[in-house]
């Protein structure tokens, strides 16, 4: 069986300019091996709205949007975003099937988790399936959003919320069931990773945090990274998917890094240890104990060894020990990526295929 | 939708027999989760065969085959295994409705993938799935079977077959779609990589494979593991599934280690580096270049701070770069565990429901 998805566009920075390439660039993929074809059929930004009812290829959106900007006037649109996205749900036909698909990339409030949880509500309740790489939803509203999508029949799916493109929630979804999570802990964040590698180099923090805003992966308020909200938010949203935890960023215990973490990091190593900032969390009685805090780990230790803008998360399960998992490369393609693995969980299951290509038997 | 899966046990050593002790352990998580009550109709070995017509719950299986085994007189058995595979096969109503599945963990000669490859075959071309912790199969004959399971409309699973039940096939085919695998280097065989380890520290290559043989981790005969066997067909698995490689454990380039290799791992650690037998394939024109060699590794590389029984796997990916996955802990739950996520799929894809046990919208 083969589909049409139809996406709607919810925020379109880098993050989404680079996943509609990669969908042109997938093309003959998505249509040969997963029988999908995309369409565009909306894009929503605090800049402006476009709506397309009759759908543009991916490889047109960017220029389109683009010119759409540059020769529409600004008018006072009076719905909010949910709103609009509740209209396009109604309006669209492939809602009622299943194939409609908002792909939320706003900018994030970490602290907050919004927009995105109003989005992905509103897309929810109103049938369409929600791809996104914010970390909000699943850090502020795991259990909510997901019954919400489970009520729906629809998928509320969030790879990119951690490591980029590589899968951490639909490694444990997909490949280990009847496993039990028991804990985890990692190295999540890249810019503080980064610094902190720096400094052991010698780099002051004010340089080194300078060079990740250059590339683009700092958050632009500095504090969320060097703080440890980023780290913290990405803890709450493993923490409630994988241990069934009922947490906030907030209640998660946090430490930061800053110019005086320089000193321990080049002490540590002296001793062959290293300075990690470390994500952890475990079940305990009753809950999820959650914490983001400067650790020293052996240098033998799979963290110990993460250079620059690797991450990595070891997972504690009942039946098979620990596993680790690690990313050694990150960039904007591997969060788009993250994107279009969600989205084709999506298209396989409206086109009753398996994830490499095959009927379901 | 609810199910019963029946299995019928061809081998039934450690593996096969944690295998129904987690079959009974998980037995709440089974019914209740994924609606999968199982049976086992059957149990082949050397020593002898056992039908059960009524079949048995896995709790039972070991007492009543352990009392077959004692009490009933030794008889010509004129079928071969395969035969009797066909004919159980025949014989059950389940077969029919996809619900018949092959437990195959016999002892396997590495060097010619028999006979496990013999009852993989008999297996789907009489309308069976195969789960298998073999490593034959899929390095001899990966592309015939994977042909004979889609024609059959069967599955062929043998998560197993590296790494335990870490998954490294299931986390390609359900995590990476759309991304190319391009090659890969690991650590997988525990023995060699245990051996070098304690050499390291001084210890002789003959104590430290005895350690292992007492362990019941090294092979029978020690040669399969130390002269690269192992590593190699694991290579050719690896690399026939992941890098569509037409290869064999023969045609893979091979080392092992020896008395000899301690002067080598000793003195690379006085350098700061780690000595490990590496596991490697990479796409080239026309196929697929693969061996097993001795390699000094950087300190700082996350295959040289593997100990002991530790293995992990390095996938070079088009789309997300490196991806590196570790086992930090192996021994028979693992494996076990294995042949049960394996089935998993299989039982999910029967009741219509999703591996995290929702109903498939």
């Amino acid at each position: 069986m083969t589909a049409t998805l139809e996406l709607l566009l919810v925020g379109f920075g880098h993050v989404a300019r680079r996943f509609v390439t990669l969908l042109d660039e997938q093309r003959g993929t998505l249509s040969r091996k997963y029988g999908l074809t995309i369409r565009i059929v909306g894009v929503a930004t605090r800049h402006g709205r476009l709506i397309l009812p009759t759908g543009l290829e991916p490889s047109a959106v960017t220029d389109r949007f683009t010119h759409f900007l540059a020769t529409v006037p600004a008018h006072r649109e009076m719905r909010t975003t949910p709103e609009l996205i509740a209209d396009v749900a109604k309006r669209r036909p492939a809602t009622r099937d299943g194939r409609l698909v908002v792909v939320e990339t706003t900018t994030l409030d970490i602290k907050e988790g919004q927009p995105a949880i109003d989005h992905v509500r509103a897309a929810l309740s109103n049938g369409a399936h929600v791809v996104t790489v914010n970390k909000g939803p699943a850090a502020f509203a795991y259990h909510t959003l997901d019954k919400a999508a489970e009520k729906a029949g629809r998928r509320f799916l969030f790879e990119g919320a951690v490591m980029d493109g590589v899968p951490i929630f639909n490694l444990v979804r997909e490949t280990l069931p009847a496993v039990t999570i028991l804990g985890f802990r990692g190295v999540v964040n890249t810019t503080t990773n980064y610094i902190i590698t720096e400094m052991e180099l010698g780099e002051a923090f004010e340089e080194a945090l300078r060079a990740m805003q250059v590339a683009g992966i700092a958050e632009a308020d500095p504090s969320l990274d060097v703080d440890g909200w980023d780290a913290a938010a990405k803890t709450a949203a493993l923490a409630n998917v994988l241990l069934e935890g009922r947490i906030t960023p907030q209640t998660v215990e946090r430490e930061g890094i800053g110019a005086s973490t320089a000193v321990r990091a080049r002490e540590a190593r002296t001793r062959k240890r290293r300075l990690k900032l470390v994500a952890r969390a475990a079940r305990v009685r009753g809950g999820v104990q959650a914490g983001v805090a400067l650790e020293e780990l052996d240098e033998s230790d799979v963290l110990a060894n993460l250079e620059g803008q690797q991450n990595a998360l070891v997972l504690h399960t009942d039946l098979l020990g620990e596993i680790a998992i690690v990313q050694r490369g990150s960039g904007l393609t591997q969060t788009a990526y993250a994107l279009l693995s969600d989205l084709l969980t999506i298209g396989t299951g409206v086109t009753g295929r398996t994830l490499d290509g095959r009927s379901r038997s």
